[in-house]
This record gives C-alpha cells, structure tokens and sequence, in this order.
C-alpha cells in the first residue's frame, strides 16, 4: 500500500465518490460489481477506477469483480469515516441554517456537534436541533470536544478572524463556504465551496 | 489572444477569483494594483497570476500594475457575465431555498429568474421572493426566458430525470447538488458542488 503522502489528492476526491456508489450497491443488497459498472456509476473511465484502488492493495478477483462490502469498508477505513467525525459549523446565516437543517450528514459519517455565530440571539433556532452558541465560546468548546473539522459560513469580511481563532484552537481541516482566500499555516487543510465561481465558470461554456 | 478551447479549465477558474478580487479593490476606490499584491488576495503565486492573464492579452505596466477598472472589464467579458445571466433552481428544498434567500447572485451577475419543485405547493414560501412553479412547467419557461443555466437541489434519487428534461429544453449549463453522476451530452457542462465528498476528503487528511 502506498504512502498517504505519494496519493494523489484526486485520487482521495474519487475514493469518496467510489464510496458513495458502493453504499448505494449495499443498500440495494448487491454483493459484488465489474469494475465496469461500478466506474460507470462513478461517472470516471474503469482503468481510472483500477489505477485509484491500486495504491491501496489487490482488491477484486478476476472475472468476479469487487466484493462490495469489503471494498466500501476499505474505502471507509482510508478516508477516516468508519467512525463519526465531529464537525462545527461557524456562521448560522441562510446557507449555514440550511446545512444544519439537512440531515443526511451522519449517514456520511459527520456529526455536526455544535454551530456558532457572532449574535446566535438572532439565528432563528427553528427547526435547528443543536444550539447555537457564540463565537467566545469556539475555542473552549473545540479542544472539549477534540473537534478537527469545521464548516465555515461566516461572510467574507470576518472569514480570516474567525479561521485564525478556529486554528488556533486545533482545528485540522476546514471546509470554506465564504468568498474569500484563506491564509493558513501549511499544516491546515482548507476546500473551498464557491457557488458564484462555479456559476462564473459554467457561464464561460455557454454559447 | 488565445482561442476559448486552449484556455485551461483551471484557468478559468481562477479568473472568477481574480474577478472578485478586483471587484472589491473598485469597492475600495483602487485604480491600479501590482500583479504581487493581486496574486495574494487571490491565494496564488504572481507568475501564476500573469501566465493566467497572458492568455487573454498584454496587461498591465511594468513599474505600474495593472489597471483595476480595465482588467475587471476584460475578464468580466471572457467570462460573460457583464450582462445578467438568467439562472433557473430546481428543487427548493432546504438547500434551494437558501440559495434563493441569497442575495447576492445579482451582485456577480447572475439572476435566478425562475424557481421550480416537484410540489410547489408544499414549499414555505417564506422569505423567498420569486414564485416557485410545478416542473411541468420548466421546459415552457426555459424556452421562453432563453435560459442556459441551472442549479440542481433535487434529490439525487430524481436528478438524471430532472437533467434529461432540461437537456432537451435546451440547458447549456448546470451546477449540481444532488450527489450522483449526472449522464449529460459532451455539449453540456456540469459543474459539481458536493458538501459530503469536500468533507471526506477533508476528514482524509485529519491527523
């Protein structure tokens, strides 16, 4: 098995999305699936698919295909969602609200454990389960609960004050939903979720 | 001036940003900017900054920077968004919902002009200004307002149905939600926002 340095961060994006077909095949009580299909189901070429689980072992058997189950929990073991990490979410606007309200995190192997906000008195609370506390209380409340990811939604103009706090405090990994580049230490992992970006993009395809 | 199929995706990409990066030096009242200072704000090296922009034309001054009014003109033309580009939302659940509360889509040049659920009557329509239409009705209004564009919250369970109704209504380009391959003619481009898979991959490089 490789390193995980020498794995291609590609190759972690479509392990995820490998992941997500095999637990749909589980569901659907399929036992094993052809790299073919399942490369199909990914939406990538099936010597792509073959090339990616290779730098984790031999899976499959020769005209059988992959056992589903023990590829999933391969997959699983790998990215680290085997048990359920904890994750906060700073910044309880429209788009943080709607991602609290969206349950389909636990099921991907994320608990949203606690959300933030600068004036958590102003969140409307309703049909949001977990509290919403303030800012002041982040730091404590991150090495309590030895928290390692967060969701950021605060706006832009506050976005680099409140990842140097979450930083500081022993936050890991970020997930970035605010307009804006974020100056972390290299050590601190930040994916950026843009929705104007990928508008702007599409819209250069357009005819 | 290179020709639009030579320019790289990732190019592409970071012109968006460098497009907000100069939207906010205008805010400012900042006339010029040196490529050092601009390549910062925007997260990349400044040699990437100017092989970027050496695709489109000669910028800037040596000793001077680049004219901030001018090359925000330039890049918003490539990118085609110094008019308003109709966008259509379909699936207003919890995520659709709040991206149509968001207000600032007008801002960078896109305007959602129509929004459309399998049970319209079923949405709260609270705080969100536009009517919310039955799907039946998408590919009249698609033909009718010449919308190119769409967002995709339906769920993921639906969305190839969805997709294959917009194709053949004459959408050019969608930005997806839903968490499942979309199977889309080489004409059309998908763009992928997928909360799930950025935090898997994040969870991978979690100590």
């Amino acid at each position: 098995m490789a390193q995980k340095e020498d794995i291609p961060h590609k190759t972690v994006y479509r392990l995820s999305i490998y992941h997500r077909c095999l637990q749909r095949l589980k569901e659907n009580g399929v036992e094993t699936v052809s790299s073919e299909a399942m490369a199909r189901a990914a939406g990538v070429k099936s010597t792509q698919l073959r090339k990616d689980l290779a730098y984790f072992g031999n899976f499959g058997t020769r005209g059988l295909g992959y056992n589903v189950d023990s590829l999933s929990g391969m997959i699983g073991e790998t990215l680290g969602t085997t048990r359920l990490q904890p994750v906060i979410l700073v910044g309880v606007g429209n788009l943080g609200s709607a991602l609290l309200r969206y349950g389909g995190f636990n099921k991907e192997g994320f608990e949203i454990v606690g959300a933030f906000d600068a004036e958590p008195a102003a969140v409307r609370q309703a049909s949001v389960r977990i509290p919403i506390l303030s800012e002041a209380a982040m730091p404590e409340f991150i090495r309590e609960h030895s928290v390692k990811l967060a969701i950021l939604c605060v706006p832009a103009s506050v976005a680099q004050q409140v990842v140097n706090t979450l930083v500081a405090s022993g936050i890991q990994a970020i997930l970035n939903f605010a307009p804006v580049f974020l100056d972390v230490p290299p050590e601190v992992k930040v994916n950026c979720v843009d929705v104007a970006v990928e508008l702007e993009n599409l819209s250069y395809f357009i005819r």
